[in-house]
């Protein structure tokens, strides 16, 4: 049976929606796709693209071109392309809580995102850092985030702190976390037996032997040799300059950065349309497009939806492997 | 008349001197080379890789392929290739020393080097933490280190800091120095007369309005409006991972980062071969290798001389925009 994902197209007045209906507009062979979303902002998005669109109920099948079926959950205020409404806060958020809970309750086998605009989520009155932090927070757990594009996949160690309170952040029992649940995540969901992991320094040339920082001699390195004796495959500490030259890149399924400005450059340059958002530690897939919500594209039909459709491809392939790895 | 360049190999034990030996296989039409080195290790490269070479006087002409000037610096002790022997520390510098000072007595025009090892240097008694900043010391002056490849020319506000010193390091009289420095560069030896340069924020996504940091809101942001009323052409701060994007790299002469593995992952993921090292702001251009002293590789003949081929050339168009623009 093919993987059931959901599909959440996050802000109604950005590009999500309209992601979607150029999603759907190709049959899918890998998964089915059941939206959470208002449906009147997935009818404006078709009609703005003059693309075909037919909801369907969740229990229906998706058969030509525009089949979509749909968990709907209206919004608040009706939703205008370019004009992001707090009022509208709520259902965005709720279609995300929505599809977590299903893939908990083992309704749903995975969770493909769309961008949400944090701001806009705050100003309706609702706390929201992140969807990553959501879905872990209601998973209850910590979870490790990883970029990737066909030619690297970068995990994050810190994400979204002041550089000043990087180097704090950075403890010896919350990277043996972020290694473990990465360590399982390339095994489960991307089915590498043995994964190569090569991990960053927090310091320029990875400390120098301690020339220009010590959280490698003192934390990192023991770290490392710790988990070498249980058999997990980490080279380094790199030196981040270094690590990502493509002939090295290609010696490791996976690339653990300290912080974000180290880790995201050189994937985003490297490929930045098919470059997806993964949250690893889930009890289920979840992979978001890498951009924002572009509320200045939204409704106009130039968006390029190569990172939704990476998006979903990716999910319903880690979908499957975790049922053959279960 | 042709600019008048030195060549300094750096440490003899190293890939420095094949790599000269490589250099001076083809004439040369844009510019004079004046190697600062120990003849024997030349002599003994050259035999290693079975090329020709011709050691002349300074006041010499290169005519055929392997002709070299040379200002003779002999070792203390005899080079074996990788092995380097911090006895030969004084030499190393010394070569270093003399090329530098030759520009500055308006002698010479520019200086290619290759590379030093740091920590020979430091084991043999000479304090040593660069050439960039050797040369820096011997002019009097405050330098800017630059990274180029032939897609992107990055410069850094700091340099080989631990990371957790580097937001403290970040000043707005260090930070204005450092943009004066570049900007001026940029004019007078890259003969770009309005240059754009792209600032990058210290914190991820630019410190998002005040809520990843304040940095930006407080520092970079009144230091850019400032020189911006001057005229110069500054972009940003602008996030980190979003700003080598191609497209977007397509429109800036260069990229000031604010630290070492924010700025210079993706310059070597997108052309370390021929990437080059620079120091903006000394009273004559100076060019470096983008690489070690390869110690495992020398006297082998398989290292290859791309960054430095491209050191030369550019330090050789550095030193004739200088000449136009004086």
């Amino acid at each position: 049976m093919l993987p059931e994902l959901a599909l959440v197209p996050g802000e109604p007045a950005g590009i999500g929606p309209e992601l979607c209906i150029r999603l759907i507009q190709q049959p899918r062979t890998d998964c089915r796709l059941l939206a959470f979303a208002d449906p009147a902002t997935l009818q404006a998005a078709a009609a703005a693209l003059s693309l075909p669109l037919q909801l369907l109920p969740a229990d229906a099948h998706a058969r030509v071109p525009g089949d979509l079926r749909l968990h709907p959950l209206p919004n608040a205020v009706p939703s205008q392309f370019g004009h992001a409404d707090p009022r509208n806060a709520a259902a965005v958020i709720g279609a995300l809580q929505a599809a977590g809970q299903a893939c908990l309750d083992g309704r749903l086998d995975g969770v493909v995102t769309g961008p949400v605009h944090k701001a806009v989520i705050n100003q309706g009155g609702i706390a929201y850092s992140g969807t990553t932090e959501l879905l872990a927070d209601q998973a209850g757990v910590k979870v490790v985030m990883m970029l990737a594009n066909p030619i690297v996949r970068v995990a994050l160690a810190t994400t979204h702190l002041p550089l000043r309170e990087v180097a704090d952040a950075i403890t010896a029992d919350g990277l043996e976390h972020t290694l473990r649940t990465l360590h399982a995540a390339l095994g489960r969901e991307f089915g590498l037996a043995d994964p190569r992991i090569a991990v960053l320094g927090l310091n320029p040339h990875a400390g120098e032997d301690g020339h220009l920082g010590r959280e490698e001699l003192d934390l990192i390195i023991p770290l490392l040799q710790r988990l070498r004796a249980e058999g997990m495959q980490l080279i380094g500490p790199l030196p981040a300059d270094t690590a990502f030259l493509p002939a090295k890149l290609a010696g490791f399924d996976s690339v653990l950065a300290m912080y974000h400005d180290q880790g995201l450059p050189v994937l985003k340059y490297s490929g930045f349309e098919q470059a997806v958002n993964l949250t690893l530690g889930l009890p289920y897939p979840r992979v978001a497009v890498d951009h924002g919500t572009a509320l200045e594209l939204a409704g106009r039909g130039i968006a390029d939806p190569s990172s939704l459709q990476a998006a979903a491809t990716l999910c319903a392939q880690l979908a499957r492997q975790r049922r053959l790895s279960a």
